[in-house]
């Protein structure tokens, strides 16, 4: 089932899409929904971001061809940090380039969705803690992150997070493929098997650190293939069944 | 005014602390509230932080003799991270000691809280988009720290950001004494005039970069003189008018 929030006259709402129309849901995501009976074209919505969390956790270097790209040992455990809800935009919406950087990146993402509160929770019962999966574009002043030392200021200006389209239910996060385009051009290809840490390993850590909410966004570490943009470029990540996120920068 | 927010009956509500009473607001503190005649002594409600923040940005080092005490060269802009708001406690609740780390620091800061959304504000506009200020603990685990380089891990788990007791909102920022005491034992001691970048900057270097929303939270880095904590040792973060924001560690 792939889940999506949207605002028609102002009101915000998640729908199911199925047969390329948004069946509007009421009830709660997280917890009971069911279908309303009304529906929609994609032309009458606006799209929002199909999260709205109360914090993102990335983990960094998790892919191991991405570590022999850059000459890194493997990770004895997951290296965390975190981005601000307000960098979240939705599919379609412009990545604005910042005056502060001459360096930006791409970085193609699969996202994990929480579906209720976890704290110390084990891997082998992760499962029941995830919602769904999603796309996400860890937008990166690479410049900034090397100066900094901190990633912080490199991934937190506004707009530095896409997501989207919506929240799959219904995937394998161990054997998805990721592609990533920049201008059409395929510039990351790989399957999330080549994952260092895997998604269900990750929420465990993470749950033992802090506290994860329902709607909690987790972002899982880039694969091979990182590389600048430049205003005008059109990003597209895309995952099996949950589809394509697809910005500009500007 | 000192602002607290509370629970009475499970209900949450924000108040003002005045000869020793809470004064319920009724309306909204970020734009415009009153009294509504009701009031409380302190023991017939529970003290909540009195701050629910979209988001936690952090400064590094920005006191002139704490650089000094690291050896380290004065930044030439401010160095930020972010701290989830899973993170935050109360006054008068217990901060965990993690299972993780084997060395866990206080690092006492004064924090601002911010009045209205603020993007690209410039430094000499910032004061009209601060509420008010309150006192923060850092709290930090050292050896996660220096292991991961990154921050996030080591000062994100559950209870690692008391906040409290109160939101002052008539402190000079640029004059406010900063006290941190462990059992009773001063440890910090500073004037916030030593600060590297003046809290006004702050504000207007971090909303060029993202976003900040009513009720955000800004801590503004330690000054010299931080340690570490055993179990059971009761840490007090003091800020002139402010008041003490005290937390045991267990």
């Amino acid at each position: 089932m792939k889940i999506i929030r949207y605002s028609k006259a102002s009101v915000e709402n998640y729908g199911v899409l199925r047969d390329n129309k948004i069946h509007e849901l009421s009830g709660d995501i997280f917890t009971e929904f069911s279908e309303s009976g009304r529906s929609f074209l994609f032309g009458e919505v606006d799209l929002l971001p199909p999260v709205d969390p109360s914090k993102i956790v990335a983990v960094g270097l998790n892919y191991k061809e991405h570590a022999k790209e850059l000459n890194l040992p493997l990770p004895t455990e997951p290296l965390i940090f975190l981005k601000p809800k307000s960098a979240i935009i939705a599919d379609g919406k412009n990545i604005i380039y910042p005056d502060m950087s001459s360096r930006v990146d791409y970085e193609g993402e699969l996202g994990v969705v929480i579906k209720k509160r976890a704290k110390n929770v084990l891997t082998s019962d992760a499962k029941d803690y995830i919602l769904g999966y999603t796309c996400v574009n860890d937008v990166t002043a690479r410049d900034l992150q090397f100066k900094d030392g901190q990633f912080t200021r490199a991934k937190s200006f506004d707009t530095f997070c896409p997501v989207g389209p919506c929240i799959q239910t219904e995937l394998d996060p161990k054997n998805a493929k990721l592609k990533t385009y920049v201008n059409q051009e395929l510039r990351q290809s790989t399957c999330t098997s080549d994952m260092i840490f895997d998604m269900f390993y990750i929420v465990s850590f993470i749950s033992q650190i802090m506290t994860l909410e329902a709607g909690d966004l987790i972002i899982t570490g880039t694969p091979k293939g990182v590389g600048s943009l430049n205003r005008g470029d059109e990003i597209t990540v895309e995952i099996d069944t949950i589809g394509r996120l697809t910005n500009k920068i500007v």
